[in-house]
């Protein structure tokens, strides 16, 4: 077997499919998001870069800019001040920092539940809760959305738990695939409040009625909606005020609180189950003390930021506005998520080339298998911090080069 | 189906056998390390703290103290100010800043590979590398030592490649079972070089002769190993002088290297192909940049500070020539590990009990599912920071307490 020569030759089929990624070599400014420096911009010439240069970010997933906010930052010089780098163990072999405690309870508040669980990403609390509770309880069943995120995918795989896929956001389809399943049967039904990739939102209080009249428990993915909706940024079951309805929802330290991090909120119970049984939590070293205490800053400030989400309301509505002056055509949802639908990999490739080269304007291109193939796209994500001039270059850069590259509208 | 009643079941059972784990709540000082404040100290009394008090850490895998080390601190620091806190998003979209890219540099440097990958945690880094090769390589097999680490367990269990587990240590069983697989078929060899419950550490060369003479790829797990041993701290491979006959080097930077995450090191081919199929890999935020300049700032004052190696092997020397002296006995290894073996759950937390609060000593009691049943323990992680005193004080609490429980020997 000449294994060097697979690898290659898969790495070769992804470049000719227009799917290999040369990932933005970025620094980020602290206090000028969303400005950065760009280390390798293309040139045209694979493997070749251009010189160093000034962009805006218009992909970024740190939604409200928190990665900059003084107090994150301040409470995290001052952890590693006191507390020193690493956490120097696991959670149960002296990695338990103060600060893991106190940012577990900053959750469990955040979220109205008993307890939470601290992870080292949302993709391992995914991947961990949903894989042990779905192996360990006796003959589980789990009902996942099919617009599911790979790290929940990944986890009911692992359990290998039945599993049945419903309809993207069909509360009547979940209803019919439950009334074919065993009453006494534990289920698990599985989804996600706003979708990453095409930012439509699900019908919380639709599934969970679906899911009590089945006896099923509820797993909802916040990710892509802590500190951004609801009261204080609990999410979108908070907003919809049905957060009480939901055996677990899970969230992420890495997009709206803009630091690192994963966990789940749920009952006592529910969670010292998972902390004493979930691999993936238990034999991995806890994140350091610092990301704890900044997480935790982070959430203190997005939850007393009423303002801040408002602002992100109205920028997100001013993109929309001006790519439809621009002649832009953009997905409709009704979340922060603005997708322009490409719908081929190398066109998009292409597209954002364009924009960084000459206009300074950094998105990546989404293709899979992120999204399904011919819906390659860009995914625009407006923060708080771009100014009415950023949306005006952004628009004006985006007609000129989408009318340039005579792209139809699909999807 | 009552959802919570059986969540509360299984704790509860856990309780009853002596498993159950309550996580010591520290406050780690920055410069004062083995020194720490430990927040609930136990009263005996199930659910009730007493006051804060000084303990010395006795189990940490902050092997080396990286930790609190200056250059570690400073280099976090000025990263928080310059790039701020987190990294936006995953390594493909808008997540890769120039300092996971260094990261990466000095990591392939440091093993001598072309490339290297970084992932959140070593548990992601063993998971997502084995489950996505061992799944990838159409009819893969792999031969996993029975001593190896649950997160490449797990790995190879996601991914539902035939599997064959060869006698721990043995490369005599494993070219038995080799043997008897078909010539053709694509290998993985998959094991670690010291193991972290026992302190024994893997015939390297002898492995890799088996494995090569059956056309096997091979992996190693160095994470009880990368900063501590070899020229530069490279580990184990290195200081056998066989790293170039391994496949894929896989490590932490949370143990040795103070800070935390997890890599592998490998051919730019290989590396290629994980990054760009690994789900574990794509699909979740990169680590802040602060992580990735603080380890990487660990890993090169490591790489020069062989004079820090030689002091961790010489406190390892004093603790068992103490231990010795005062009649406690402890497993031989030839590593930094010294367990002491209880072989009882409940008693181990007692001992354990013991130390902390009759001598504000601290080590965790080592339990199932860590290690197997009836072989729990003490696990004794001696640093170059710990002085004489400590030993000295180590030892006679231990030879005091295991005397007063007049523990047998076991395993
Ligand atoms: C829906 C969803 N869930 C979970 C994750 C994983 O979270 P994290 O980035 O914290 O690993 C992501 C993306 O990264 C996501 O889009
Ligand atoms: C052998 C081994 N491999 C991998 C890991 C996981 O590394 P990390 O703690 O960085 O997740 C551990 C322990 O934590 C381990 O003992």
């Amino acid at each position: 077997m000449e294994y060097e020569a697979f690898f290659r030759r898969q790495i070769d089929r992804l470049r000719a499919d227009g799917n290999y990624r040369v990932f933005a070599e970025i620094e980020r400014q602290a206090g000028n998001f969303p400005r950065a420096v760009l280390h390798n911009p293309p040139t045209g010439h694979p493997g070749e870069n251009g010189a160093p240069r000034e962009i805006t970010i218009w992909c970024s997933n740190d939604y409200l800019g928190m990665g900059q906010h003084p107090d994150v930052l301040a409470a995290m010089h001052d952890a590693i001040d006191r507390l020193g780098a690493g956490a120097g163990g696991t959670r149960n072999i002296s990695g338990t920092s103060i600060a893991h405690v106190e940012l577990e309870r900053e959750l469990a508040s955040l979220h109205g539940k008993e307890s939470a669980l601290l992870f080292a990403s949302g993709y391992m609390s995914n991947w961990a809760t949903l894989g042990t509770i779905a192996a360990r309880l006796p003959g589980c069943i789990v009902l996942s959305d099919a617009g599911n995120h790979a790290s929940m995918i990944e986890g009911i795989r692992h359990s290998r738990a039945e599993r049945h896929i419903f309809a993207h956001n069909d509360p009547a389809d979940l209803d019919r695939i439950l009334a074919t399943l065993p009453a006494d049967a534990p289920k698990i039904v599985a989804f996600e409040s706003v979708y990453s990739m095409d930012g439509d939102i699900a019908p919380i209080a639709a599934i969970c009625d679906v899911a009590d009249k089945h006896g099923a428990m509820t797993y909802l993915d916040e990710v892509h909606a802590v500190g951004l909706y609801g009261p204080q940024g609990a999410g979108i079951a908070a907003r919809d005020g049905v957060a009480d309805r939901l055996t677990i929802v899970e969230g992420t330290l890495g997009k709206g609180f803009g630091v690192v991090g994963g966990y789940i909120a749920a009952s006592d119970a529910l969670c010292d189950f998972v902390r004493s049984f979930a691999s993936g939590y238990i034999f991995s070293t806890a994140l350091p003390p610092a990301i704890a205490a900044g997480a935790c800053a982070s959430i203190r400030a997005v939850r007393a930021a009423d303002g801040l989400r408002a602002r992100h309301a109205d920028r997100v509505r001013a993109v929309r506005a001006a790519l439809d002056q621009a002649g832009v055509p953009h997905q409709l949802n009704p979340s922060h998520i603005v997708p322009v639908i490409v719908g081929d990999p190398i066109k998009t490739r292409l597209l954002t080339d364009r924009l960084l080269t000459r206009h300074g304007i950094y998105v990546q291109p989404i293709n899979y298998p992120t999204v399904p193939r011919g819906t390659e796209r860009l995914r625009l994500t407006p923060s708080p911090l771009h100014s009415d001039q950023d949306i005006a270059q952004l628009a004006t850069a985006l007609g000129a080069e989408w009318a340039e590259l005579n792209l139809a509208e699909s999807a």
